[in-house]
This record gives C-alpha cells, structure tokens and sequence, in this order.
C-alpha cells in the first residue's frame, strides 16, 4: 500500500524542518511504517486541495487522507495499534497536554532563537510570505523577534519540567521514546536543522536526550541534512 | 483500619494549605478513602521523627507509613489499584511530567502572588522559620519577592497549556479529574486557601475547572476554611 507524506521542503529539496512534519516522520518510524515523502513548498496550497487543507504534513495512507499532524498520530495508533504513541483515557489526555506545553510554552521561545536562520533556510519564492504570515502571529518582524541569546535562556526555563523529567528517565515516556518525545522532539529538529548554533548547553540532559532521539529508529533524524551540511 | 494524615496548619488550625497536603487529600477522596487529618506546625519536625522525615505529608496507613505527595499517591494506587491516579507506563511518565510542569513552572509564579499573604496565614511560631528558608531559596525577601501583579501576567502564561487543555476536555485528565488534575489544584487551592485576591479571570476556563475541583468529591476542598472565613 503507498504511504505518502507532504513533508516541507526548505531552499533545498533535501533540508526538512516542519516540526509537525518531524513528529509524524518519527511517529511513523516508531510504528516501523514504510513511507516516501513528496517534497512541498508554502505556497503550493493548490497540491494539497485533495486533502481539503493548506498546510503539511498531510499523510496518505492508501484510501485514507489525514491532515494534522497530532491528529495523523491518533490516526497512526487507530490504524495500528502495535507501540501505541498515545494511548487511551488519562494517557491520551496527558500526551494532549504535552502537545500544548510544546506548541505553548517551547516552540514560540525556539522561535526567537531561530527566527532569521528559518528564514534563511526556507526556499526563496516562500520568504515572503512566511515574513509576511509570521510577522502577523507574533506582532514584530522577524529581526525584532530574532533575540537568540533571551530565547536561549528563556528554553532553559521552559524546558525545566522536562530537565526535571530526565533526571529519572531516559526519555520523557520512559525507558524507550513514544508519543511526548517526538511532540518535543519535533521542535527541536525543527531548530536544529535551520541553526548553526547549539540551542542547549552541550552535555546537559536535554542536550543528552536530544542524541538519544537522532539515534532512534536507525538514526532516521541524524541521517537528515542541515544547513550545516549545505554551508 | 486507621489512616491520619499529617497536614499543615496556619495561625487557625482549621487552616490547611499545604499544596503538598491537598494533592494527597484529594487523592484519599478520589480513591473513597476515608481518614483523618493531624495538623501540623513546620517545627514540630520531632513529631515525624517517626516516619524518618521532616516534612508534611506524612500518610500512616495502618502499619505503612509514606512521605513525600507524589510518593503517597503512588502508593495509594499500588495499595488501592481501583480509580488510578498515574496508571502505569506512558501514562505514568506523563503524570510525572506534570508534576514537574507544576512544580517548576507554576507553583514558583503563584508565590509571587501569595508570598505575603502566605506569611500571615502561617501560625506566628513558624514565621521565622518559614521566611528564613525561602527567603534562602529564592535569593531574596518576601516582601521582594510579592510581586502579585507581575506574578498574575506570570501565571497566565505559564497556565497556557492548560488553557489550551480545558478548551477540549473538562478535566485536565479527561471527563473526570484525576492524578494530573490533583497535582495542579494542590498549588492552586494552597494561593486560593490563603489569598484575598483572585488567581486567574473570573469566569475563565481555568477559574471555572477550579471550580469544578471545589466540588469535585462532595465537595471536600470546597467546604475547607480559607482566610476570608477568618477575616
């Protein structure tokens, strides 16, 4: 059966950096789940009309069509429910919540870390309208937002449940990555594929986790290109 | 079978706001566990002697004696499984993520809303003590440290995934509250029990699920004595 995902592709076809697109790629590792992705671009809203939606990732699983990239997982645990990345009742809930302490309280600090490295690894046709689209969201432009040394204090001190977390596990799920990693890890790929510079302290247990997280499912994201590949 | 908890009292010894205490109070009314309460003055450390600890809560069930909130509702669902509060694996992972996330990033911000207001609804014999150690803690004095206006935008910031939660599910743990919901009411009943302004909006989604939390169990936490009782 093809399994396809749109998958954001940046100034080179090869350099991925969507952080949804990184959760459902690791998701689908995590199921051992065979699939291409079909490179896509902003502006091409006209190649996703099928799915009804404007945004990536969009998977396509045979017959079946789901956008979104939390709502691909829950689909990814219905569908198949060997290594479950959710689970039910309280489980499901509290990965729920994970997603919007990442989205909340994380992903918007990364931003400030990365703002001008994004906009620089993104295609050349899309700048314009991510300047445009992004400096809408969060009120400034993207030079004023782009405070890489306040965002890098301010994710120590987003990250500090998660530090906390750490001290006792390997990985925020436990002794094996499942559905909270690869919410966070989805950011963190997303920045760290765009970055010359370390978003945490090197060694730290972030740091530690986040080479724990590249090694997983056969190294699937320390095998993806990065602007430092392409410098 | 006798079960006491030992439970911080205040210069009324109808006042308890220990959020430590009111997760595990709340975890004994989850589980239908009936028990009774000792209170508790911070210097009366030789009266836990027994229990080779120094703080409250202290859970004496029968012949098992357990310290430490998170280590008694562990405890609780080992010794009575009916009703989990954790569950077990991911979902366990998760709910100690959440204690973390209201440790670090939560309870810090509600002192700086409380941290006077916390001062005078300590009994007077424990003043001393209680502002010598956290005025050590957070590196400065109580009155530096009561910032209630900041604190509020604080706060609202760092509820933001929570907000986010609430708008999809009543509970933080879905349709009923549970282990992570008892966690976060713990810190915020312990600023509600001792403050005589309001924490969050009135009528907002957090202020509404506390409500719900007042009510929860016959409505234990909501028949507690607070300060304005005593005004």
């Amino acid at each position: 059966m093809a399994r396809q995902l749109y998958d954001l592709c940046g100034r080179d076809e090869r350099l991925r950096f969507s952080p949804f697109c990184w959760r459902v790629r690791m998701a689908l590792a995590h199921k051992g789940l065979e699939f291409t992705t079909r490179p896509w671009h902003f502006l091409e809203k006209e190649a996703l009309a099928f799915a009804h939606h404007d945004k990536v990732p969009v998977l396509v699983d045979g017959e079946q069509v789901v956008t979104d990239s939390f709502d691909i997982m829950r689909y990814l645990d219905d569908a198949y429910p060997q290594a479950p990345l959710f689970g039910e009742g309280a489980s499901y809930q509290r990965a729920r919540f994970f997603k919007h302490f990442v989205e909340r309280s994380v992903t918007p600090v990364l931003f400030k870390i990365v703002a001008l490295d994004l906009l620089a690894a993104i295609h050349p046709s899309d700048r314009e309208y991510f300047r445009e689209t992004r400096e809408a969201r969060f009120g400034c432009t993207l030079e004023a937002l782009h405070q890489p040394d306040q965002g890098r204090k301010q994710l120590a001190q987003a990250l500090a449940p998660v530090y906390a977390q750490l001290k006792e596990s390997q990985f925020i799920d436990g002794d094996a990555p499942s559905g909270a990693d690869y919410l966070l890890f989805g950011s963190m790929m997303w920045a760290y594929t765009v970055s010359l510079e370390p978003l945490v302290t090197a060694g730290d247990d972030v740091d530690q986790w986040f080479k724990r997280m590249l090694s997983a499912h056969d190294g699937v994201a320390g095998k993806a290109t990065t602007v430092r590949d392409l410098a």
